[in-house]
């Protein structure tokens, strides 16, 4: 989501807000992912490296940073969100070594590298997966001097949830199970709602519960989280569709290789860019409720929308 | 580890009065097992159906026995410590799995049927491992009204080290890296401990914290479960060396066709007897210091002993 922009762009621009935020948001979670993850010359080194070589890799950092944005737009003023948000990505880059393995979607390419099988090999990126997995419900047990132990289960709990069968994982299988297959819009949503929209979900939630936010506004982050996240994955689905290898970092055009399940296959691209104006007009208006830091939570939206419109010139929608 | 034995047997025996804790822990485990792991019949089916074929094939239970043993020792009383149990299940489910895939040690047959990955191909298999190990960490954060969060904060740090890069995970990594190679003693001690004692040291350790127990208490614990792990470890290599199907549930012979590194291939099988032999001598002294719970800590010890004699015939050793 880092386009070229000039400086002279920023004034006033949405989206400009929010990079701000995210360009900082990334170098305090590198540097706690950096801290949390094992030095690579602990033994056994080759497991070390493979887990920094994913978690650190260049990413957007987006789901960390919105982390850190509902933990501040909750009155959260703990160092310790860093370490939540640093979670979320080691959740997210475990995801994404073992979605690349050969038995899953067979992507050679990650974040503009090659994926972590192609250079340890598949046992030792099945086992960094597994071991960032473990090292993120780790990360936040870490946190219970800092966030007390109460919000130390509940966000453990709600990590939890978010990525097994009930969450990131239940969303892959059905994502494996789909493949090469023609499957109604339902499968679709339901693939795309767990592999992606509920670690969008969480990690608002999380950054809210680690303020020690009520309900209430837990459920207004997760409203929101739910339309960024859907629409993400339908722009990640465009992309795949229509964009160039430096926007998406893996090979375009391997989804409609491997016959995998998207929102263009299924509902035509027209369809799908209608059903991402729609999320973010109303993720737009949801952003609205958050006082201050509406322009943030507007400003990613705009950033999304922005990443659309650079892909396929398209002009953008709504939001 | 359940041996065939006659009821007149039973009298007086160590063994037998840990069996009889075990058949009933067994019981309580796979209830609490059945209750945290997701319904079949639950979308998406067939990762729920995977991770039940293994969490709910026939084991031993032994090491969710020893959560149960280790509680009640320390003077627990909660019905939580079940779902304490069933979470060690689970992360130990999670590395059969993940163990018995092609890219890591490639075993069609585990706990007398074929592996996960051979029932429901690789992918699912890997997901099915991974939603397991996610569920173990969410079943101990379901403890928190039952335990109170401190406890639960402390058993999940527990669990995330006995599994993460420092135990289970990077245990199976050096055991991936040394297959085919002739490699020294220490790595052999290095891959054993991280790959099976940590997991046991664990396991007692957790039913002492549930319990409330202090630190003295769980080094004393953690000491037994060192010793007891490491000489499991040494008698699955001996039986994997020279058992039959039925003692190990698994082909025996495949660690010598792999390569594998084993106590056996390294110091040779009379050497690897002795060490059994120190290793529940020393572990027999560590048993009679938990009073009135001696007899269950060194009926483990009996129960482990009799498992290497049935296989070969070798008079038993001390314990």
């Amino acid at each position: 989501m880092r386009t070229r922009r000039t400086t002279t762009d920023r004034d006033g621009d949405p989206a400009a807000v929010f990079e701000t935020f995210l360009s900082q948001a990334t170098r305090r979670v590198d540097a706690a992912l950096n801290r949390h993850l094992p030095k690579e010359k602990k033994r056994p080194p080759l497991i070390h490296r493979a887990m920094r070589y994913t978690a650190l890799s260049e990413g957007k950092r987006l789901r960390p940073a919105l982390v850190l944005l509902a933990h501040q737009a909750s009155g959260g003023k703990s160092k310790a969100a860093e370490d939540v948000a640093a979670a979320v990505e080691m959740v997210h880059a475990f995801s994404l070594i073992h979605d690349d393995l050969p038995a899953m979607d067979d992507d050679a390419m990650r974040r503009g590298k090659p994926s972590n099988h192609v250079v340890f090999g598949e046992g030792v990126a099945i086992l960094a997966g597994d071991g960032l997995l473990t090292l993120a419900f780790q990360t936040l047990a870490g946190t219970r001097r800092a966030l007390g132990s109460d919000k130390v289960a509940l966000l453990i709990d709600e990590l939890c949830r978010a990525t097994g069968p009930e969450g990131v994982i239940g969303g892959q299988v059905l994502d494996l199970l789909s493949e090469g297959k023609k499957v109604p819009l339902s499968v679709v949503e339901y693939i795309h709602r767990h592999k992606t929209a509920k670690l969008f979900m969480a990690s608002l939630r999380l950054g809210g519960i680690a303020a020690g936010a009520r309900a209430a506004r837990l459920q207004k982050l997760e409203r929101y989280g739910e339309d960024l996240g859907t629409a993400f994955q339908i722009v990640d689905d465009i992309l795949g569709a229509a964009g160039s290898f430096r926007e998406l970092g893996r090979d375009p055009g391997r989804d409609v290789e491997r016959g995998k399940v998207t929102y263009p296959s299924v509902m035509g691209l027209t369809a799908a860019h209608r059903a991402v104006d729609r999320l973010l007009a109303r993720a737009g208006r949801e952003a609205d409720g958050f006082g201050t830091y509406a322009p943030q939570f507007r400003g990613v939206l705009s950033l999304l929308d922005q990443r659309r419109r650079d892909a396929d010139g398209r002009p953008a929608g709504v939001a």
